[in-house]
């Protein structure tokens, strides 16, 4: 993409109501776009990130058997009060309206209900079991406070993926596949040293749940880890039972502060005995079924990430979930040579590059380079009067300081 | 994808509470399910169709300079109010709600408003139009009444664009090549002979705006068209005076039934300048900038090509928007006969065939055939012990009744 046909532009100054790093550099870099604390706009740069992220878990969960989906953000009352999560008492995040005829309606922050709600006309036999369905869903939440930019939103994207097993064993060999699907998504964004399976607690059906959490100090959490044991604890369950079973002391562990990328959790039969979802098993009888449900928040999994890399410059994406793969900067101005940066830009194109071509003309060097920091490209190439005297270019990764002249030739191997 | 791993199973019976044609047979085949009224979630076979329609339309948004961003859903009021579109007497379709502190908030109709003002941040000298902008948003529209399954909803995607121009001129290039551009969105779903370009109503700055109408009898709209000239006129403007001008009589007018599945609308400057949304020009003048806003509803638009060209037996898709290419059932439970149509499965997989493969056991082949046409995939492929006998498999096209025999190499070719 061109530049100079990009309508996004990068600012100098922060927003004066941003203090989290991750809003402040990605609203300078125009990736995002405040509409109200906790709602922000993708724009060009930033739906790109969020589709890059997102085609990565989606990889990821068709390859444990998720069948993707996507429910509506209209929420039933009845269906809710079935399992006494619609009284604000209870869920304190809900966003509520009414239809015309006065009928109550919520807008969806979590999905258990209504998708196993819809999957009671889909299970009925032992032979429809296992199935395991997620969506990409903006989920709404009516949060009290929303002042971590993408990080906490009461508009954002989740990805929710939810299990129904025939039993506990079924149930739990996914469980654990799901747990190493998890790491692999957090491995390809680049978050996998700063990820740690955490146990926490496990409400009535196991002695833990585990969180995903990732180190920063953006984060609301604080966890418990053993760096080279792999393990983390978080702080509900920090006891000396806990730490005995796990094989580890309270000396050997490390303080952090952490963001919650992902959760999954056990539900049991519980909610499907309160939804009536059950199967007919092999043998003529009536059985409950095991329902799980594993989130992770793309949104936020995008702010971590800029917390975790961007620098005092600005923003630096990982290769996997960069908008675009090269950042050719041109410092051309006569004609000859502002033909040769656009054919360049578009031989690397036309290979299936991904390029961002600041094609600019009157804009001086150091206000480009300033930008290309700022928009954090993993690799950025400059061809230049000087450069192209000896058919070269620049190259400089955005996480090296050293930069390099190699033959345009050998760019384009 | 195999059948046996879908969940989503097929119906006899259409839901009682489903009148319309699309949301019968939608339903019945597993594409869609009715969370409330004019809210759908869309399953695996309809999120399938669903992205197909949304990348050919993005294609061709983004052939038009269009580029893609995603607003929020939660609406400020005071935004709107500075247009006068908050109140509930000038639009009667807000879902509203209260954020903690007491907050009114809205839930996104319509975007012209916080795109507008999230453009202020990026347009301010003339160099910087035009910008065409477009998303695919979630739209949340709080209807009276909602009863034509998909085609009107209360909760469904649409993609809008807006355009920002410098003056008329510029303005109407762009706006007649979204004309262009929409017209080959609904040739490549299957619409273009039924969809017409129709004169409306223009409001203040035009004397027309205009309407995308398909020809449907599930449509909520009449229009006259006259087929040769490929002139349609809507209601509200068919006058003496009009007919005149467009060269065509009363007499050579048709009246149909139609469905409107796009629109594009001139609101010259009468938006920036409520909203104060301005440019200096070459001279250092202040101007206002012409606003267009463009609109397709891409759920309707689905059900109306389901209202098109679904027979008795089911949906029938056309290939472009189909959720798989192929449709291969097998016949076979011999192991070696499965095996083979395993293979056949695998290599047309791996040729980058979309294929759902009929691989349930123990299924007369009657429900298979009965399953295969209510879900609408345009090729349908047999294999059998009988085909298998000749290595040949059994082709037929959905919207065709004559069936034949050809080897299975010939398939593969």
């Amino acid at each position: 993409m061109k530049q100079s046909q990009l309508f996004t532009k990068t600012r100098k100054e922060a927003p004066a109501d941003e203090v989290s790093k991750n809003a402040e550099f990605l609203t300078r870099a125009g990736y995002i776009y405040k509409e109200m604390a906790g709602a922000y706009a993708y724009l060009p740069l930033g739906i790109c990130v969020l589709e890059k992220i997102k085609q990565i878990i989606r990889e990821e969960m068709n390859a444990v058997g998720g069948q993707e989906l996507i429910m509506t953000s209209l929420q039933r009352k009845e269906l809710w009060e079935n399992t006494d999560r619609w009284s604000d008492e209870n869920v304190d995040v809900w966003f509520k309206s009414k239809l015309k005829n006065g009928t109550e309606v919520g807008f969806g922050w979590s999905h258990e209900e209504p998708i196993s709600e819809m999957m009671k006309n889909y299970i009925s036999s032992y032979k429809d079991l296992p199935a395991y369905v997620y969506q990409f869903q903006t989920k709404m939440r009516n949060e009290l406070r929303a002042k971590s930019g993408i990080l906490r939103g009461r508009e954002f994207v989740m990805k929710d993926l939810y299990s129904y097993s025939l039993d506990a064993e079924q149930h739990e060999k996914f469980y654990q596949g799901v747990i190493d699907a998890y790491m692999r998504v957090f491995e390809r964004v680049g978050l996998g040293d700063d990820t740690f399976v955490t146990f926490a607690s496990g409400g009535a059906f196991t002695q833990f749940s585990h969180e995903f959490q990732t180190i920063t100090d953006a984060g609301e959490d604080v966890i418990y880890i053993n760096r080279d044991k792999k393990i983390a604890i978080n702080n509900e369950v920090l006891s000396d039972k806990v730490l005995q079973d796990l094989g580890v002391t309270r000396d050997e562990l490390e303080e952090v502060k952490t963001a919650e990328v992902g959760n999954i959790f056990n539900f049991g039969t519980k909610k499907s005995e309160q939804m009536n979802l059950y199967i007919t098993d092999e043998n003529g009888e009536k059985k409950y079924v095991h329902l799980g449900s594993y989130g992770i928040g793309v949104t936020r999994l995008m702010g971590v990430i800029v917390e975790r890399f961007a620098d005092e410059k600005g923003l630096v994406w990982p290769e996997s979930v960069a908008p675009f793969q090269i950042h050719l900067v041109s410092l051309c101005s006569e004609e000859a040579d502002v033909k040769k940066a656009d054919e360049l830009y578009e031989t690397l194109t036309k290979q299936g590059k991904e390029v961002l071509y600041d094609d600019r003309i009157g804009v001086r060097a150091g206000e480009k380079f300033a930008d290309s920091d700022l928009i954090g490209i993993p690799l950025r190439v400059i061809i230049s009067p000087k450069t192209l005297a000896q058919d070269s270019v620049e190259i400089k990764k955005r996480n090296e300081s050293e930069a390099k002249i190699i033959a345009i030739d050998e760019l384009l191997k």
